[in-house]
């Protein structure tokens, strides 16, 4: 699986991604939580990150803006929980200000050195749910984790 | 409307409460987010809050215990947002490590010095959100806000 599998829930608003990777739980953690390396995948290759704040603790926050040139794309919420295999927090895209997401990141080890992420986002409706769905979603997703599987053997 | 209006949206896993007070916004909103004056109100009339950790602002992170006796139930969460009609902020219950309520509280001005409170409440699952409202809510929530109600001519 290198492709993530990204599916909407037919009952209840959340967008699930499921995506296997060469790496420990403890590889795809620090990938997540330390915003050096944060920076370097997440997003489409079209955007450079920057991490504006970053506290990935249990009720620590986070900031950070996507630029593509003279675009900026900024992205907030809090860390509701972070420990090695569960990552909860909430997100919220700085253009639609009142829309908020519920993320859930876990890590499983599959043994040899591999490791299956889920994720999945909870919002409010099946509209916003789609919406992000259905805005190109797919490609930030898989273009960032591609750039993970690089990065992840130097971690 | 002195008693809460609580309802299960039909289509997604929210609770919705609605319930008017004769108060202004600004004073609903400090009742929310003044430790000392929250741990006075919320929950039910059984048992003492005592908060633990408390930075309500955007980003912030927050903890409180029910006491009834010997027993404690503990809650924690992080604000996503904190402004004067609005507070985003996650929830989990300590028995329930892995639960999570994402909550939106609105304050509207109705004039007249009344304001109406909406609060609602996403969880992942119309199972976990059943179990809420079957779990003795209604009472919590009532007998809370009516002790808020005795609170708000002094705020």
């Amino acid at each position: 699986m290198s492709e993530a599998t990204i599916t909407a829930d037919p009952d209840v608003p959340i967008i699930r991604i499921v995506r296997d990777f060469t790496a420990t739980p403890e590889q795809l953690f620090r990938a997540h939580t330390d915003p050096a390396v944060f920076a370097r995948w997440i997003g489409p290759d079209s955007v450079a990150a920057e991490i504006l704040e970053w506290d990935a603790r249990t009720g620590g926050r986070w900031r950070y803006v996507h630029r593509r040139g003279d675009e900026a794309y900024g992205f907030h919420g809090c860390f509701h929980e972070v420990r090695p295999d569960r990552i909860v927090q909430t997100f919220t895209f700085d253009g639609q200000p009142d829309g908020v997401a519920l993320g859930t990141t876990t890590f499983t080890d599959l043994g040899g050195g591999r490791t299956r992420l889920h994720a999945r986002s909870l919002v409010e409706s099946f509209t916003d749910r789609d919406a992000w769905l259905h805005g190109g979603m797919a490609t930030g997703v898989n273009q960032g984790y591609a750039k993970l599987d690089t990065l992840l053997p130097t971690l």
